[in-house]
């Protein structure tokens, strides 16, 4: 398992344990996290923070050059509002830990020439599998379903 | 002057006159304004918090119903994170101050079904106009540039 892609499924659990959505995420530049986070919407009552947009926010104000050098890791295929994110900074690839119970926009990020990878995780996908099992009704709140 | 986008531009006033990025939005549903906000990368040092995030940050957990039955107001065509939160929530119509200053994603919102109308309002053009010539290096930021 990759250490990044293990730290965004670490992000998730950690949200598990909060009461929250378990997705996690971290953007790394040359081979450091520069931010880290895991879906907030139950722990914040954030409509925005995924996990994706709260390894964002974590990650702070930075350069539009690092943001260009950097890959962002999922544990979840990105909804619409986190790869606008990505599109909107210029990530140019995106590492996702699985799309089997959720798949978002990935064929929006690969036309725009974001390079996507799909690891299907047997964590990730179990993670989220209970997760949607468990509590469909704020799986569904988080997808705006 | 619609006095929603009339609110969206009072937002925006706000965020300028708290050092930040002239840009504003109120979450409409049924006449009643029930999210407002404006750009907050400045204030909080944030880099999800634009206007229309902020919006969405403001308004709270909402059912998936009072999402499609809302309009979102904001000064400045919305760039792709702002576009894909529109996507995720299902938010039928989005009225828009200008895009002579910025052009973000109308077309992919329209791809998606979603009504986009621009007004070119004089006062959105003339904020977003001294503000990109007064802080340019801002502003790139802003929009991942």
């Amino acid at each position: 398992m990759d250490a990044f892609m293990q730290a965004a499924i670490e992000e998730a659990q950690q949200g598990l344990a909060e009461g929250g959505i378990p997705i996690g995420s971290v953007i790394v530049h040359k081979g450091r996290i520069i931010g880290r986070g895991h879906n907030r919407r139950v722990q914040q009552g954030s409509a925005i923070r995924h996990g994706e947009m709260d390894a964002f926010e974590n990650a702070g104000r930075q350069p539009a050059r690092v943001y260009r050098e950097s890959v962002l890791y999922t544990t979840l295929s990105p909804c619409a509002m986190c790869s606008g994110a990505i599109l909107l900074y210029g990530i140019p690839k995106v590492i996702v830990g699985e799309n089997r119970t959720f798949l978002g926009e990935e064929a929006l990020l690969r036309s725009r020439g974001v390079a996507v990878e799909v690891l299907q995780d047997e964590t990730c996908i179990r993670l989220m599998q209970d997760f949607i099992a468990n509590r469909p009704e704020l799986w569904n709140e988080d997808i705006g379903e």
